[in-house]
């Protein structure tokens, strides 16, 4: 089909991707596990037109020239495919979420009631250069029972498209059926806005991953939930408790180890009783190489702080810039975290339990955390095994989204002849 | 302001509710419980109030020639005013979920992670005739940390007023804002239109509570997540291995106790080997009043028994009417759920408890029972002490919509300094 897949060809794919769906929801964990190691086997023996097909990528990126920070998302190589394969494997080894029974309770009149894990049902995942998307998000959903439709960029869609071959061959191996994970076979732009009205009543729910103008529009024009984060405006609040070198490599660690990653830290509040003692980190950021962009407080307390502008409290830099405001306490602190912040990830460094407890409470963010880095904000890290992203919507899934948040659920009553009265 | 209300009224109404719940998000379960009986008894000291609002409702019902079923749902007495300040006292004794620790571990790390329950925010409701969606609505959502939006059909729209009216008397009386219950001061038709593209950025979740048009309106239209189910249309499937009487006791129940509810059957689904002893159930249907429409296999086992057109096994009835269809076995019958249900509540009745379990995880229903009435479809059945309606989206909430599926959760991160390698 390639390029020439029309408008039919996609709603078939989605049929397809819904009846193949109601084969994993039932499978069992065992063949679902197997189905993983296999893909992951097939993605190591296949590495050579895994590479083969990130070459022609890789070759029409530098056509288009596209940035180099793109074009180094896009990259494959021996390690990066093994990474991809070990990933698979690990998510065989984790839990099966589907049928674990949440919760179960006994009716005053013998009906028993529990809240038993299901699949969501069709995964509908729009991406753009990262090709491991194919395998992560594809894995995870169906772990979880779920089948996935994914829409790759144009930019890897050669690799996207071998990475999707070779874990359809892991499916077939098994006895599943390989539409369990569906690539869209082509890079036609219609098929993202047929995905956002739900291909025909196929798709339950959206997961873009991308940059901020995707999922805006995904956001936008969806008209099936969504689970994503448009941006990660991450606080760090030093509060008055604080004990300083704690607090200088909390900010630093939450800033610098990988600026470029959503849970960074965009901002740090300092409280203006420590401003005497500030300084220090301050200087541990600009000497790991991060420009500090300060308010006027903070722009005395070094010659290298630049001037902030009102438009640096909302802006994610997803790089070594950090802005730093002084404030007046945890109500100051919280107030600006409301008015700047995008409820993703939010940190207090304090060694006082009840403003740590305060803080958590009024932060209304999908992760609040205390005397910690907010690089945290990680599916791996919450012991999830792996995630398909970060969510700060407020339903069904905030936060690192993994296994779980992939499943809903259903009531089971059993009775012996109940009848209401 | 009443019926002249300007858009910017409303906008206005959105943000006074918007900061009315950050309010109720932090207060204390005594004080809404408090205000919840607070509630109550304004609402019976002001029923002569609120009876005289519901004249002047009827009397332009009258004028107007609603239909009798309408003006019934429309219609207050003594005893209706006293059930709803009964229920919200009933709410104030149901537990708090604000704050419920749902999960908790610890990360080999040292980094203890817990999930909370915390309010949804503003949740929109949008309702036809009934006047007490105005006290059960506002009372669950404001339990749970939640500010309400309520927009009333212009039908009940001075009986809603008044009791608003009641509930915010309440709201004040313990100091809480009254905007924690915000009715839509006016009848104008544009109101809704602006709660389904969210007001402004102010309403996290939209609940509909109507008839099939309403909702049908709403899941179009709404920009925001719905909690909502379209129809019900819920199936009794007596399998090979059921004890007679139990599933004619099962299936009169399920259709007769209450025809019109979302819960009741629609269809029954026999197995093909009953038939020879299948008339017991139709006999006791059609002796209760009900009347059965049957396809050729059904017609034959009495002869009061109506043909069966396709339309029939895709109508909600919600009357004294049920449809009848032989199978072939537990595949056919999920087949003919998959195929015309609407994924909201299905039983079986077998003493034969493998294909219990068997047809519990085919059918994808919010309600799955075993040998137990349909119309067990009911938060207060469930042990929820009262809901909101009964959702059969798939995400977030699914079922009878509760006290706890009006909160979402945060992740609650506590550690000593850990920083991420």
């Amino acid at each position: 089909m390639a390029d020439d897949a029309n408008l039919n060809d996609i709603l078939a794919l989605g049929r397809k991707a819904r009846s193949a769906q109601t084969i994993i929801a039932r499978a069992a964990s065992l063949q679902k596990n197997d189905a993983l190691k296999s893909m992951a086997r097939h993605i190591r023996h296949r590495s050579g037109e895994i590479l083969a097909a990130n070459d022609l990528d890789l070759r029409q990126a530098d056509d288009r020239r596209l940035p180099n920070s793109l074009i180094d998302r896009l990259r494959l190589d021996a390690g990066r495919i093994d990474a991809i394969a070990a990933s698979l494997d690990d998510i065989s080894a984790l839990p099966d979420p589907v049928g674990q029974v949440i919760a179960e309770w006994q009716r005053p009149n013998g009906l028993s009631i529990s809240r038993v894990r299901v699949p969501i049902g069709v995964i509908g995942v729009i991406f753009e250069s990262r090709p491991n998307v194919t395998a992560d998000a594809g894995a995870l959903a169906m772990k979880a029972g779920n089948a996935a439709i994914l829409r790759g960029g144009s930019d890897s869609f050669n690799s996207s498209r071998a990475i999707a071959d070779a874990m359809q061959r892991g499916l077939e191996e098994v006895g599943l059926p390989r539409e369990v994970v569906s690539p869209i076979p082509t890079a036609d732009r219609s098929a993202v806005g047929m995905m956002l009205e739900g291909l025909g009543g196929v798709i339950d729910l959206i997961v873009p991953r991308g940059g901020k103008a995707l999922v805006e529009r995904v956001q936008r024009e969806a008209r099936v939930p969504v689970f994503s984060h448009l941006e990660g405006i991450c606080h760090v609040y030093v509060h008055g408790d604080a004990e300083m070198a704690k607090a200088a490599a909390i900010c630093l660690n939450s800033k610098m180890r990988r600026p470029g990653v959503c849970g960074a830290a965009e901002t740090i509040l300092i409280d203006r009783s420590l401003l005497p003692s500030a300084g220090g980190i301050i200087r541990t950021l600009i000497e790991a190489g991060c420009e500090v962009r300060g308010d006027r407080d903070i722009v005395r307390l070094d010659t290298r702080v630049v001037p902030a502008k009102e438009d640096d409290w909302s802006t994610e830099y997803l790089d070594a810039i950090i802005s730093v405001r002084a404030v007046d306490g945890a109500a100051d602190a919280a107030d600006h975290i409301r008015r700047y912040g995008s409820q993703h990830t939010d940190s207090i460094v304090t060694e006082n339990l009840e403003a740590a407890e305060d803080f958590m409470r009024e932060v209304d963010s999908a992760i609040v955390l205390h005397n910690a880095s907010t690089q945290f904000a990680d599916g791996g890290e919450f012991g999830f095994g792996a995630e398909i992203g970060i969510a700060t919507g407020r339903l069904h899934a905030r936060g690192p989204v993994g296994l779980e948040q992939l499943t809903t659920f259903k009531y089971k009553v059993r009775g012996t002849g109940q009848i209401r009265p």
